[in-house]
């Protein structure tokens, strides 16, 4: 590889080429882990869904974390294992719980299997999950990730309900995208530093460089919901408007509009009444009132607040380059 | 309360009576724990089931082997309420897998709610229930709990498979019987005595007993499905054999068939073709093999088991109890 194309490739990518060994030692430790001598039909769903290789950014964070903070042992290994165990778990329910058909452009499990197979299997990979944090010996990585998991169901259940209602606000919407992705970064980055036994400002550090990646992640998907590049996102224009979804964008829309335009929403997502053009018009209203520039610039901020916490952290190419996938997922809609 | 009522009541009404403020205690806990600040639903779900009043054996199960140990603090009643929250969470996810429709007497959550919710608040519970195991401190007790939480996803991940399946083993049905009772019984016991502090021959003694308690208990049920009082048990005779679950009594019937026989149990099970007159005939090759005797006399001998478990713990009123719902719970077919 030359270094040019390496300083050009993507911020996961060189994490993923630094953290090689590390990384390896972490796929062993799934494989070894999902075995179950009695059931293999749970190996098999965890296999289909590990084998179709995600990007693996939350096993980095952890990794990432713990060696840019010295750490030498093994337990990080262990640790990443179980957040990707988690974010397995909760993917195998998630697509049970939105019907989901494809995952990471594969049949789900929930369809090649059943749905029964997907609860089961996410309930085995949780439990197996705490078992291989207790290995590690530390209570308060425990507390850390047991907190997450429940805020990432918190923020589902609260997912459904805030669904198609317009009665949804900012703090809500904030809640929903902590569930979905910025408490698992969050604990999955400060449980690295914890294992280190840095000081308590770099823990918290890490614990916010997570959080607010995600929350920036996040946003910027919803934000290129409504004006990505469809060749460039693979995702279509106004997938979320159809399925109702109370975003960013549509919900700084709400609060900002008239009469006329509220009953608009009311119909079209509260309602679920759509016709030919709305989307066109929802598209309108969301320019008219700039929720698109809003939206943007609160992902740029939660960017720069994930870059800035790394400060206090050790000088390290891994820092860089945390400091990079920051850049990185908002680089597409800056 | 007449003493003779007081004499002739159920053992774990007894064990209730007894530990009346240990429970209500578990019973604050619970319902401060379930809440979820922003999403509603969760402590909705969980009152519906929580509400509904189950026997509550598992909590006992804790509170009972802590105090017959001598423990004085406090973590019981933390044990005790993780121990209903991880039960709270399966019986969510069970009720998604079986599409059932009725749990203790009412509608159950996912015909109330939706799967969708179910699921998540069964993976809320099951996170909450790390949370507060974390709290009494003992890596142990995560130990314990998170191998006894693997185990119960496992069996019920057999049971999946093993359904209709004629090459269904006795080992894995007692792997399967482990998952769905035995696993938890046997923990629920175990970690009261751990958190008390007593030696480990007690320990595992309290294991014992909560591992064959469940697997007495089990055994009963499945050989009352086959010999059963609808009146007194409230089940139809022969569901087991029309849903084509293997049990014991079955299990053993087929190990045992001529040729002939086998193909009718292929043909109603494994096929699932079944006609009038199959639930009689099921019943006359279960009685020419004698499999229902069988099963009673492993049922009995697991629930002796779980009496002579108890001969290494301290004499208390409390042991006597646990000692009589090991009697108890093979009442029925004695």
């Amino acid at each position: 590889m030359s270094l040019d194309t390496e300083t050009s490739s993507k911020p996961h990518e060189r994490l993923a080429a630094v953290l090689q060994d590390d990384l390896a030692a972490v796929d062993r430790l799934i494989r070894e882990r999902m075995a179950s001598e009695t059931a293999p039909r749970i190996p098999e769903v965890t296999a289909h869904l590990v084998n179709a290789g995600g990007k693996r950014v939350r096993p980095m964070l952890t990794l990432a974390s713990a060696r840019l903070c010295g750490y030498e042992g093994e337990n990080h290994h262990r640790l990443a294992a179980t957040v990707e165990f988690i974010h397995t778990a909760t993917l195998l329910h998630d697509d049970v719980v939105d019907e989901s058909r494809q995952r990471r452009g594969r049949p789900t499990a929930n369809l090649l299997w059943d749905n029964k197979s997907s609860v089961l299997v996410g309930d085995y990979l949780f439990a197996r999950s705490f078992k291989l944090m207790v290995e590690t010996g530390s209570l308060r990585v425990l507390d850390i990730l047991s907190d997450a998991a429940a805020t990432i169901a918190e923020g589902e259940v609260l997912q459904l309900t805030a669904a198609a209602n317009l009665s949804t606000t900012e703090d809500i919407y904030l809640k929903v995208v902590r569930g979905k992705t910025a408490a698992l970064f969050a604990a999955a980055s400060e449980v690295g530093g914890v294992i280190a036994g840095v000081e308590e400002a770099q823990v918290s550090a890490l614990r916010t460089y997570g959080d607010a990646l995600g929350i920036a992640f996040q946003m910027a998907d919803d934000l290129l919901d409504y004006e990505g590049d469809v060749a460039l996102t693979g995702k279509n224009l106004g997938d979320d408007f159809r399925e109702r979804k109370l975003t960013l964008p549509v919900i700084k829309a709400v609060a900002r509009s008239d009469p006329e335009e509220r009953s608009f929403w009311k119909r079209t997502i509260e309602k679920g009444d759509q016709r030919d053009g709305d989307l066109a018009q929802a598209m309108d209203l969301i320019r008219r009132h700039g929720t698109l520039e809003d939206t943007r610039s609160e992902a740029l901020a939660w960017s720069a607040q994930a870059k800035s916490a790394l400060e206090v952290l050790p000088e390290h190419e891994l820092r860089d380059l945390m400091a990079d996938l920051a850049d990185y997922v908002v680089a597409r809609i800056s």
